[in-house]
């Protein structure tokens, strides 16, 4: 398999957790999105996924994009261990809490939304902090309302064993804290992120290990 | 079974489709996303969803959020007619076009968001519905690409029964118009759109036809 993604790209890492959770060997071909323009936007690139987003898997001759698409394909094609629980119920309870990070958190503070709003609306670099601290506290405070009151939520977010939604919770606190969003507020999700960093399926994972990996601030 | 929901959300229109394919009779209980100061920010309606968002399912005891979660969950629990096809990479598929539409387009374009760059940021009409535009004619038109040169799409999005990524295509199609965004480039999706809304099933499904559906352009 090919993991086309990105150090610093969210969704890539989530992907990158997937992998490491199911003990899959993979080799990481970078995709920078800030250099050359933008390496997604090269034809190549675009070929695989007119999208130009990251992540992209290439497993055998199939492409894959869609790191939630991507992470349920891999739980079905390699379902040891399981990143989704057994009853349906719990699997919506999981995929919800992993959507609620991919649907209504990440969009919004994404690189090229950032960039909209710099470049086109003209906002100031204060200004769009505060729009990604905006969104990121409004769907982190719901999430940590869901966690915290469930009787499902164990040592991660459902049960003691990591699920797609730890995959989509860790990249965003990560994210979060590149903001510098204040998490004091959000005690059961760090205490969550704490068990999960232990893992090292998640510590493989974080961006500053991976090969093109930048010093922060870059 | 009942179905918080308002008749013009896109997310609400996507669940209303998929109960309607699978024959499923439902309450509807209209949220209110702009009366009240938003019926969405209740008490008792943030009780069921912290997340202050439509939709909301009740089946039974069960509460489920985040339309892509409960359609998965419809799919799961009656599964005829499938909205996702049998196999891991044709589910991949399905899944990455309905999350295409659910985690790059839509998120930029929800009431919260638009309000958030009027009331916030103080843009301009005219700005507001440059945004929207962008957004959603980046992402129509990568998956115009996808589908007009894969296999797979056929009548509908994968293959010639609708699936999970109809029921996101045509919601968003509809919102498009509502914007006047420029759909003529885009002849893969208007011809799925056409066969999707030949069916009863989608037709019982639009924002006009629901009980709190008000006329356009309030």
């Amino acid at each position: 398999m090919k993991l086309y993604n990105y150090f610093r790209s969210s969704a890539s890492y989530r992907v990158r957790i997937a992998l490491n959770l199911k003990g899959l060997d993979y080799e990481y071909v970078s995709v920078h999105l800030t250099r050359n323009g933008g390496e997604q936007f090269a034809d190549a690139y675009r070929a695989l996924n007119p999208q130009a987003l990251v992540p992209v898997l290439h497993d055998g001759d199939r492409v894959l994009t869609q790191s939630l698409a991507i992470i349920e394909y891999l739980d079905e094609t390699r379902p040891e261990p399981p990143l989704l629980p057994k009853t349906p119920a719990e699997r919506a309870r999981v995929r919800a809490l992993a959507q609620t990070v991919a649907c209504e958190i990440h969009p919004l503070n994404n690189l090229r939304v950032l960039r909209y709003l710099t470049d086109t609306l003209g906002v100031s670099e204060e200004t769009k902090n505060k729009w990604y601290q905006h969104w990121v506290g409004l769907g982190l405070q719901a999430i940590e309302t869901q966690l915290a009151t469930s009787p499902y939520t164990g040592k991660f977010c459902h049960g003691d064993t990591p699920t797609l939604a730890d995959c989509c919770l860790v990249p965003q606190l990560f994210n979060a804290r590149r903001f510098k969003c204040d998490l004091s507020g959000f005690p059961t999700l760090l205490r969550i992120e704490q068990n999960c960093n232990a893992l090292p399926a998640f510590q493989r994972a974080a961006p500053e290990r991976q090969p093109d990996a930048e010093a922060p601030g870059k």
